[in-house]
């Protein structure tokens, strides 16, 4: 399973919860990613857990003003991004874009998506993992393990139609082992998720807890 | 050959042409469409041609200002709308929730993409056809199906592993017969036109070129 | 005072809304003008009633896909256009062009914003009228003139402050005719106004009575 | 004057241009600030030098993915933002919602605008200052202060009639001492600057450079 920890906007000390996944991810031998906000990549990548963007933006040849590009994520040591976030939408051409753009740079993309037929069609775009995440769940508390776990098996079943090297992982509302677990049991290969981490007290506990049923 | 004319915002009379888009269609008996300025929908339903509109918003529930909506795209007799024109990109859950709100209003869709890949993408969302058009071609007078013959060939290709109940149309460029003819070898089964049919000087030849090698 | 009913994407009767709207125009003296769907603008036109868009794109030189032009609204007859509708935002250099676009193609526009602050910004890009709109009270059933007076008299102060030739009108939960005569006291020269017309029983009744107070 | 060197997304050593930037500023007493890619604003902020951000988001009490927010602009200790710039244009209301942020965040704002009309604009929206950049010379190496002096001194006529509190600066090809103190007689109190130093190779000299007629 690939845990990928989004801070979003949250207020919160990312340096302690980079610290905290990164060591149960050593200690339990799960892969764990943090995705901070773009003015914390840096600091987190010196953390030495793996770093993620939120968002990034198309360059191409061209100079523009207050984006975030490949190269500059590339240059600090950072993982991977996210695309195409349910609080970030993009253009189709983009999300293409940007796919390519990645992985001319070594950088790994999770395409988000809204349901499976969306799953189906972002797979065709050759990121490195795809996600589903319905929207209404995002923020609510309700595991979209439990709360639709159709719409999970689903897009796992969508994806692997379209190319079965593409993982799936899916979020929204994760926040128990439980969760996690399922989300396994249905097909995902790994799970995303916000708050639980993002605002919980003791963030190394909250990620502990994630674990604790795989 | 499903020809669908797209008039943009070419200054043209939409009723001449849709007149001689309705003549020729009814005398060679092949399907021809014409996509008006959103002003001129009505008045073109109102020739008998088969008319589509060049863009539809999203509607669901909300009350909006200024935007297309496919009830009253519906309501005035218009088959279908292009959607996710490279002059119109639009988000890809706008265009995976457009496609369903036509569907439901019984209206068609043709989702535009610029590449073989994107192609792929959006044969998943369950348009009634895609429609490939290089954005570098379109507007150059240079035909797709000379210039990129790949491009279309791979399209078709892309979109019959995905559904292959899904027609593939191409476009960017095409005035002649012979663009069409070579379109249909290509395998596509239609394509999208503009500038050759909207600046012509004599409508109905121009349209009569399109379908002389065919 | 300017009556601007604005008939959004409510499913209403177009034709009969600017017969009604033209009748009692005629009848009181009153300046009233209907905005219906694009779809429905030539209709309107011919309909006799002042004629407004909803909104319009920019067009420049640039050949697009499924926009609405100055040129294209200045050849059926439109008077003029809202830009920057709440439910309709645009970039602060589009409002600026389109307001130059439409004044070389005659067409009036009146420039929605938020609040007074925003009221004196686009007072100063020198459209035919600017309009205030809180966001929070549009489409609310509660009437801008008695639930914000005070925004009313801030942005008519405001705009004076910039420019005392551009009237000032205000919207959002307009219905009766005290709320026009209030508007009125407060130096608004006119109202925007849409659901208590659109989706009224009886449009002409609804009309006069948003006139019966002045 | 104030000096403001945006890096847009240029490849260059924001490190390097900073501690320039901060060594000329004390040296000669002139307010200089470096506006960073948003990964590097708190390496940046910790040489010392008044560190700008390119771009802000609005954030409000929501959570999003992939935005720059004031809360974090500020935590990380930057001094302000560009809004607007040509390269990254907001909605009208939007300016408004980030300058009010960033207000309220002790940050101060640089609203950017195309031309005098729009310059006007965002001077009633209160930002701490407002720049002037024609966007056909952005880039083009060609300066503003030389190639287009009315435009600067409209620009300035235009702020200060609608609030002489708010200082205006001016953009686009400055590259020279003579470009600096042009744009000084014009009125302008600073200038926005990008690749005559993200593009130079000894980036102290370039910053002297400029300098050096004022």
């Amino acid at each position: 399973m690939f845990i990928l920890i989004n801070l979003k906007t949250y207020v919160c000390d990312p340096i302690e919860i980079a610290k905290a996944a990164n060591s149960v991810s050593s200690e339990l031998g799960v892969r764990i990613a943090v995705a901070p906000q773009s003015i914390h990549l840096k600091e987190v990548v010196e953390t030495g857990v793996e770093t993620w963007a939120q968002h990034m933006d198309r360059g191409g040849e061209k100079i523009r003003t207050g984006t975030i590009t490949s190269t500059g994520l590339s240059e600090i040591g950072v993982t991977g991004s996210l695309l195409n976030h349910s609080e970030h939408r993009l253009l189709l051409a983009e999300i293409d874009e940007n796919v390519q753009e990645a992985s001319k740079m070594k950088l790994e993309t999770v395409v988000c998506a809204n349901n499976p037929i969306q799953i189906a069609a972002v797979t065709s775009l050759n990121s490195t993992f795809v996600a589903v995440e319905p929207p209404e769940l995002i923020g609510s508390g309700i595991s979209v393990s439990k709360a639709a776990p159709d719409v999970v098996r689903d897009a796992v079943d969508s994806a692997r139609r379209i190319n079965p090297k593409i993982p799936v992982l899916c979020g929204a509302g994760i926040s128990t082992g439980e969760d996690v677990s399922t989300a396994k049991e249905l097909g995902a290969e790994g799970v995303l998720l916000a708050s639980s981490v993002a605002k919980a007290k003791d963030p190394q506990k909250s990620i502990e807890e994630l674990l604790s049923d795989i």
